[in-house]
C-alpha cells in the first residue's frame, strides 16, 4: 500500500485548504437539476406483515428478508445501571456486517476535488442527495452474493496504487442500529478517472457550501469528509485572507494551538466513562419487547415517542432502477444535534458529550453537546430535559454560526432529519465534570484517525463546523 | 482530574530514563526473600464436580460460583471464515467485567519507583511474584459485594490530586478469556504513601534486570510496565553514555525517528485486517462444546492438546490467608511468544502480527512475531507450522536479545508458562503483506495510548524489549 508520510500527510492539509478556498467551478447547479429530473423514487406505504421478499417470523417476530441478506429488525433488551431508565426493551436494525463508505479524491491543477454521487433513496425527504463515491454494504464488497458491480469499488478495496488519507471504521446511530459500523474511507488517486452518469468532481469549498443548505449533503457524505485531513501544522499560511471566526477555527485546526486538556487527559476520561458505565445489551425476538405494539402493520411505542418500524414499497427510476419492498425506522419529531464552541486561550473548543447508547460497539461515545429529539421532552417534567438544550433552543441568532437541517441515512430511515447547530457560547462546566469536556478542533482530528471514538451526529456537526473555513457563496 | 501536559507527558520519558538508568537501592533481595518465606499457597487437585462454593449447572454444565461473582467456564462456538479450522467450539472463561491492574509511581530524590506488590497466586510454579500496586476487580472497586478493603484502591479510583500517565483498557488471552480486558493505569502521586506489608518501592532498573530472571514478574505487571511513557522526544540525550543495541532501541523509541510505515499506513492495516477477517463467537453451555470430554473430574481435548480445565484447593498463608476452591485452566505445554527485531533505516522494528482469536474484544489484535505453543505443531503436519517459529527455535544464541520464561495470571492459570524471546533477525516480508508489519518502537507506544490494538502477549515482549535499555546487573 503506498500511503502519504506523516509529513506528507500533515502537507495534504495544505490540498485540503486548496480545496476549501477554491472559487466556483462547473456547472453543478445544472448537473445537479438535471439528476433531479432523471432520477427519484416513489415510496408507498405496505403493512410490515405483507412486505414482498421480506417475512414476519412466527416464533421470535423478527422481521427479515428470504435471503438473510440487508438487514433485520429485531429486539434489543438493555440495561443501563443507573440510568434515570434503568431498563427497555426496543426494536432495532441488526446489520452486523461492515460497509464501506468511501470518496474518492484526485487533484485537477493542484486543487483536490471529491467524486460525488447524486443518489437518491427512499428515506429522503427530497429525492436526489451528494452521497460519496462509494457506499457499498459488505455483500457487495465481497461479492459473496454477486451482485451488480459497485461503480469504483476497486479504488477501495485495491488501495496499492493510490494513497490512503483516511481508513477507520465508525459507528452509526447507536439508539436504531446494533453495532452498526461502517468503513469511512478516503483515497486520493493520481490517474484518470473516468466519471460515470449520476457523479461529479467537487472542490471541498463546493461541498462546504453545500452543508448549508437543508437535505443534500447525506450522512455517508459528512461522516467521510469529517476524517478528511483538516488538522495539521502551520495551518494559518495556508488559509491567507482569512479572519474572524474563520480564522479561529484555522487556528483551532493547527496541532500546536492550546488545549483545555492533554490527549492524555481526554483518553483517561473516555477509559473512565467506558468503564462506569455498566450496560448490558441483548438482541432478544422482536415480539418480546414491551410498550411497542403493532397497528394497522407498524410498529410504535405506546407513548407515541421516539420511531415506528413501517414498510414501504420503493419504485426507483433513473439510473439505479428497480422495485422493492423494506421495513424503514421512522423517528417521531425532528432530532436537534449542537455543538457549543468556546473560546479557551484564544482557541475555539467544542463541549463533547460522553454519551451511552445502546447500540455502541464500546459503551460509550463523544456525541455533540445536545442530541435530542427536543419534542419528546415537551412531554416530560422540567428535570428531564437534556443540559444545554434551552440554551441552544433560546440562543440569540447572533450567537449562531451553522445552522441547517439534514437527513439521516435514506437507506434504513424515513424522513429522518436532525437540525445541525453550531453555536457560540459562554457555557462552561466544571474541569472535572464526569459528561462533558472541551476539546480543540485537532483533537477531534487525532481521535477520528481511531475507530468509536467520535458518534456519528458529532462527525455530522463536525463536518459542519469544519465547512466554515470556506467563504459562503453559490457551489 | 490533573494530568501532565502534553510537553510534561513527553518530559516523563525522563524520569523513565532516570529510573531504568537508577544504580541499585535497597535490599531487594531481602525483601523477596522475607515475602517468601512467609506469603505462600498449597494448591491441590480437586474434581471439577466437587468444588467448595462451585457448581455445574445441571442443564448446561457451565461451572459457575455461587454468588455469581468472580467467572464461568462456559463453552465457546467459534466460525472464522477461510481459516484452516474454520470452526470449532472449546472451554471459555467467561468474566466479562473490566477490573484495575494498577501501578503508583512516586519520585525520590528525583527518581521515580513503583510500588510493587509480593503477592502469591495459585497457579504460580513458584509461590510469590511482583504484581502491580493494586489488582482489583470491578466488583472490588465498586465494593459492590463489601468485600474487604483492596489497599491503595483509591489512588485510581480517585485520580484528581495525582498525575495520570497511562490509563486505557487492554485485552488479556484471547484464546482463554471471552472478551476479558483489564484498565492499565499508572499513577504519579506526589505525597508520602505508605508502605504497606508486602509492598515495595523499585526503580524502573530493578524491575528491569528481574524481568530478565524467570517466572517473577507477573504477567500484570509487565502490561502495565508497557504503558509507561517510555517513548518521547530527543530520548538520546536523556540515556547518556549508552551504546551498541541499547543505543539503537533508545533511538528506535524517540518519536522523531523513521519508520518502516506511517501511522496512518499502520493504522489502515489494522482496519484492512479487522474488516477483511469474518469472525462469529457466541457464547454456548459448556456441555454442547465437541471435541472435549470429562475425565477423572477435569475437562481435555480429546487430543491432548491446548489445555485442561482443571479444579483445584488452595490454602494460603501470610498477608492473604484464606481457603478456597476454584476452577483454573492448564495449558498444556509451553508457550512461545518471540519478537523477530530487524534495522530498518538505522532504527530497530518489530514485526507484528495481525491475529484473530476469539476472546477478543475487536476481531484482531497485534500479536507477537510468533506466538504458540511449539508442542503443539510436533504432531501436525510441517505446513501447519507458524512463520517464523523454526527461525526463532533454531536461532544462533548470539542473535537473542531477551530470553526468559515468565508465567500468565496466576489466579486463573495453572503453571501457563511462556518464553519470551526479542530475536534480531535478517527476515523480511513483503511490505503490503496481509498479515505482517514491521513497526517502529515509538509506533507501539502510540498505539498503547488506545484500547485493544495490542495483545497482551505483545504488550509482554515488549515490557521485555523495553528492559534492554537497563543494563544487566543485580537488582
Amino acid at each position: 500500500m503506498t500511503e502519504l508520510s506523516e509529513a506528507m500527510r500533515v502537507d495534504f492539509a495544505a490540498g485540503v485548504a486548496r480545496s476549501a478556498l477554491a472559487g466556483p467551478t462547473g456547472d453543478f447547479a445544472g448537473w445537479l437539476a438535471d439528476c433531479r429530473a432523471r432520477f427519484h423514487t416513489r415510496v408507498e406505504p405496505v403493512p410490515l406483515d405483507r412486505l414482498d421478499g421480506w417475512s414476519v417470523h412466527p416464533e421470535t417476530g423478527d422481521i427479515g428478508h428470504h435471503s438473510g441478506k440487508f438487514f433485520t429488525v429485531r429486539g434489543l433488551d438493555v440495561e443501563v445501571a443507573g440510568a434515570p431508565v434503568p431498563r427497555w426493551s426496543q426494536p432495532i436494525i441488526s446489520q452486523p456486517e461492515i460497509g464501506i463508505l468511501g470518496i474518492l479524491v484526485r487533484e485537477f491543477d493542484g486543487v483536490p476535488h471529491l467524486l460525488m454521487q447524486a443518489k437518491v433513496e427512499p428515506g429522503n425527504v427530497n429525492g436526489v442527495q451528494l452521497s460519496p463515491t462509494v457506499q457499498a454494504t459488505r455483500s457487495n464488497y465481497t461479492s459473496v452474493h454477486g451482485g451488480k458491480a459497485v461503480p469504483y469499488l476497486d479504488y477501495f478495496r485495491d488501495t496499492g496504487r493510490h494513497t490512503v488519507l483516511a481508513d477507520v471504521r465508525q459507528s452509526e446511530q447507536g439508539a436504531w442500529f446494533h453495532r452498526k459500523r461502517n468503513r469511512n474511507m478516503v483515497v486520493l488517486v493520481d490517474e484518470p478517472v473516468e466519471v460515470l452518469d449520476g457523479f461529479c468532481w467537487l472542490t471541498l469549498a463546493q461541498v462546504h457550501q453545500l452543508l448549508r443548505l437543508d437535505d443534500l449533503v447525506n450522512m455517508d457524505t459528512r461522516t467521510v469528509l469529517c476524517c478528511l485531513p483538516f488538522s495539521g501544522a502551520g495551518l494559518a499560511e495556508r488559509y491567507p485572507g482569512v479572519d474572524g471566526f474563520r480564522a479561529d477555527l484555522v487556528h483551532a485546526l493547527d496541532e500546536g494551538a492550546a488545549t483545555a486538556h492533554t490527549m492524555g487527559e481526554v483518553l483517561s476520561w473516555i477509559t473512565e466513562a467506558r468503564t462506569r458505565h455498566d450496560v448490558r445489551v441483548r438482541e432478544i425476538p422482536l415480539n418480546e419487547v414491551t410498550d411497542w405494539r403493532w397497528t394497522d402493520g407498524r410498529i410504535s411505542h405506546d407513548t407515541g415517542l421516539f420511531f415506528d418500524v413501517v414498510g414501504v414499497g420503493v419504485t426507483a427510476a433513473g439510473r439505479e432502477v428497480g422495485r422493492w419492498h423494506q421495513p424503514m425506522l421512522r423517528p417521531r419529531g425532528q432530532g436537534l444535534a449542537a455543538f457549543l464552541v468556546r473560546q479557551v486561550d484564544g482557541v475555539p473548543h467544542v463541549l463533547m458529550h460522553a454519551r451511552v447508547e445502546p447500540g455502541y460497539f464500546d459503551v460509550v461515545e463523544l456525541a455533540p453537546t445536545v442530541q435530542c429529539t427536543p419534542d419528546t421532552y415537551d412531554k416530560l417534567p422540567a428535570e428531564a430535559r437534556p443540559e444545554f438544550l434551552d440554551e441552544v433552543l433560546a440562543a440569540d441568532p447572533s450567537r449562531i454560526l451553522f445552522d441547517a437541517v439534514h437527513s439521516e441515512e435514506g437507506g434504513r430511515f424515513m424522513h429522518a432529519r436532525t437540525r445541525y447547530v453550531v453555536l457560540s457560547s459562554d457555557a462552561d462546566v466544571a474541569a472535572d465534570h464526569p459528561d462533558y469536556r472541551w476539546l480543540a478542533p485537532h483533537q477531534l482530528a487525532t481521535l477520528l484517525r481511531h475507530s468509536h471514538y467520535l458518534n456519528v451526529q458529532a462527525r455530522s456537526v463536525l463536518a459542519c463546523l469544519h465547512s466554515l473555513v470556506t467563504p459562503e457563496g453559490t457551489p
